[in-house]
């Protein structure tokens, strides 16, 4: 099964793949093999519980997903233009699952391309320019994604003067927390301010642009009333709200097929974009928006053509996921296994005083280590080591957020009650060992002392 | 095979997609089902000569590029922050095919994000900030594209302030033709002028960013030692030379493995973007740069992550695709057989005066029809009703360049001599056809008069 050693592959793998592409683990990088469901073999066998691969949805290898690519790639692989069912029918699938007036679809790669349509469709639509994004916010690897990323561009060039940042609505950590009265209105009104100041200099909004759970900002669960307030004042100012469901859409909160739902009914987007999940590891991405908005961009008489974006085999892939999907009814175990696994994390909280907060939704999960907890000092190291430790002990895990100490729980949806609890008992175990050996710091470092 | 008849698909499809998403033929699109090397089926079963599907390189549906992948799906599809050794073996082998300074690689989704990726490596690299392009160039789909793409610009918002436009290297219809003692030279020195007036604005050059072989230009060929002569040009001005191969590369001129390799060995692009032919219709793309702009990306300390860029899946798709091309010998077959295809045509312009001009390598060629000979005025609506009766006769061709005027071949490589002399007897019928009903035209006309 192996063509290079581990050892081989990773000298090469320096020489060959550039280094801005970085590696899980980096000091100790894991070679995979095979994987099946929620489960990583590495080249010797051993066998990791992953919590971290949101893209391999319905799990890694799912055999309805093989079976389907396969048939079609037997069959046809033309690009989209030629009729053909596929795409059609797809498209119908996922309209069903999204309010009546998003019904007009653009099929792409990737969740970056997918993210600089919705941009090109919003400023086409508005004949604005400017972008609102949420701080700390990824919305991909592209130039102009980049731009619209704080999370990146503020490594890099620096901001942009038609790009505005609003604050993230994290009620854990930012502005307004959990005792405020209406943490919704407090920080949608803090948008409306920055529209005002947009306005000031002379400037319009094209769009509002946020995911619909901001992930890299640590597994942000937004507060009640915030996307109707924000689109009410977006499209006050004649922009759109770009709902980014890249990495957590197609049913991982489990109450829910799209996690702009959780917002209540009276809120719908004008666009979506979809990305990860949808193909289960397969590059397959998605726009969809309103007929209003997809015929302004037609109006231009300039064609969109997406070389691979679309194709049957993509779409009979992206059809296998979602039946799989409704099959093996992952949301509902997404939405029991997610609350078996928030119940666990907050039963350790009361044990723990490391664990500052605990949230999510469904398999979208975070634990959010601080050093103390008036304070919420962000535990960087501690969460660092444990996902260390952790990986030690065969779970994958990964850390996020602007202080890099929010573990983020996103797994494949077949995870289990069992995955759930086999995981939380190692956190146990390592954060008392953790807490252990740092009182026995203390206690020789105050012996020392006297 | 069908689960919708071709007029609800079409229907359907005007109602689910994106207008922007034009399909060919589109007064009456063809239904395709299934294909095989260079064949298309309808839904009736009705074979089309396939002209068109470059994606498509080593045959539609080859059957060892569908069990590569069907194998690769089942023992695992994660993303590249874990090792594996496909990615590797991939590189090595695509490395084998270019100059020794272009080794390190990035492995993407499109070829619009190769070259958006190229942007940025120029970019952080020169630490400039402007692109020169080609006249009539078109690069993607992206926002960042569109802008270095004058056949999209100029139809949209127009040409940015950061983007240079050099004239296309056309020797037929450009401003230096096939009576210029050096063409190559004469356009090269254009480009050198264009930087001079870049200086003078105060900007600076980061890139020149050309197709090896511009395709929608027109199927143009670049006239000998012009790359060169651009590539020192631009280093002086301490910008990179980027070779877009996503149409051109993997062999389809025949002689060479990429098309830039055309322009000599004294010539070396600084990066490398390939797409379309490189995963069969797999979504599959690639940068390739030198080790000193990886290092300089990555001196940024910012990480490049591409969910589905380069998993294992891909690179196996991408490995037997190269299996094919040389187990096949398409590189062979592409040589002779658009060989033979350019004398065929070159023998009817004898015949048809329509025919101004014939090029070609490999099996990129390019057939332009004027209206008369001496002022080469495109004959764009006899090009249209060409590429409508091809397709009545179950061929699929399609046009490009400025005039819309050029036949353009760009076939799966195992396209054959018999293949070709099928189109070649058929584009000779419908000249006559459209000659003879020229001149009865002519004859009522003076009849009328008379």
């Amino acid at each position: 099964m192996e063509r290079f050693d581990k050892n081989t592959c990773l000298a090469m793998r320096k020489r060959l793949i550039g280094k801005s592409c970085r590696l899980f683990f980096s000091d100790d990088p894991v070679k995979i093999v095979r994987a099946r469901g929620q489960y990583l073999y590495d080249e010797n066998g051993k066998r990791y519980l992953d919590c971290i691969s949101n893209v391999q949805h319905v799990g890694h290898c799912n055999p309805a997903v093989t079976k389907a690519a396969s048939a079609q790639m037997e069959l046809l692989n033309a690009n989209t233009r030629f009729l053909h069912d596929n795409i059609i029918y797809y498209a119908e699938r996922l309209a069903a699952t999204l309010p009546e007036k998003l019904a007009v679809f653009y099929f792409v790669n990737s969740g970056s391309e997918a993210n600089d349509l919705a941009l090109r469709l919003a400023r086409q639509y508005t004949k604005h320019n400017d972008v609102i994004v949420l701080e700390h916010a990824y919305h991909g690897h592209l130039t102009s994604l980049i731009d619209i990323s704080p999370y990146k561009f503020r490594k890099l060039e620096g901001q942009k003067d038609w790009v505005h940042v609003a604050p993230l609505p994290d009620t854990y950590r930012g502005k307004y927390r959990e005792d405020h009265p209406d943490p919704g209105q407090a920080y949608a009104d803090a948008v409306k301010d920055l529209i005002g100041e947009v306005h000031k200099k002379g400037r319009k909004v094209a769009a509002f642009f946020a995911e619909s759970l901001p992930s890299v900002a640590g597994q942000i669960i937004l507060p009640s009333g915030y996307s109707k307030k924000v689109a009410d004042h977006v499209h006050a100012a004649g922009g759109v709200f770009v709902a980014d469901e890249v990495q957590v859409g197609f049913g991982r909160v489990g109450s829910h097929f799209w996690a702009f739902q959780l917002q209540g009914d009276d809120f719908c987007p004008d666009i979506v974009t979809m990305g990860k999940p949808m193909g289960n590891g397969h590059p397959l991405s998605c726009v969809v928006t309103t007929q209003e908005i997809a015929d302004a961009f037609a109006a231009t008489g300039v064609e969109y053509f997406n070389t691979f974006g679309g194709n049957p085999v993509s779409c009979a892939v992206g059809l296998a996921v979602l039946d799989v999907i409704e099959e093996e009814d992952l949301r509902r175990n997404a939405a029991s296994v997610g609350e078996q696994l928030l119940n666990l994390l907050k039963q350790l909280q009361t044990k723990h005083s490391i664990i500052g907060d605990v949230r999510g939704v469904g398999l979208f999960v975070g634990l959010e280590l601080v050093k103390e907890r008036a304070q919420r000092t962000p535990a960087t190291e501690e969460a660092s080591e444990l996902v260390r430790r952790l990986k030690e002990e065969l779970v994958c895990m990964s850390t996020d957020g602007p202080g890099e100490n929010v573990l983020k729980f996103k797994p494949p949806l077949c995870f289990s009650m069992e995955d759930a609890q086999l995981v939380v008992g190692k956190i146990d175990r390592f954060l008392s060992d953790m807490a252990a050996k740092e009182q026995n710091e203390k206690g020789s470092a105050s012996q020392g002392i006297a």
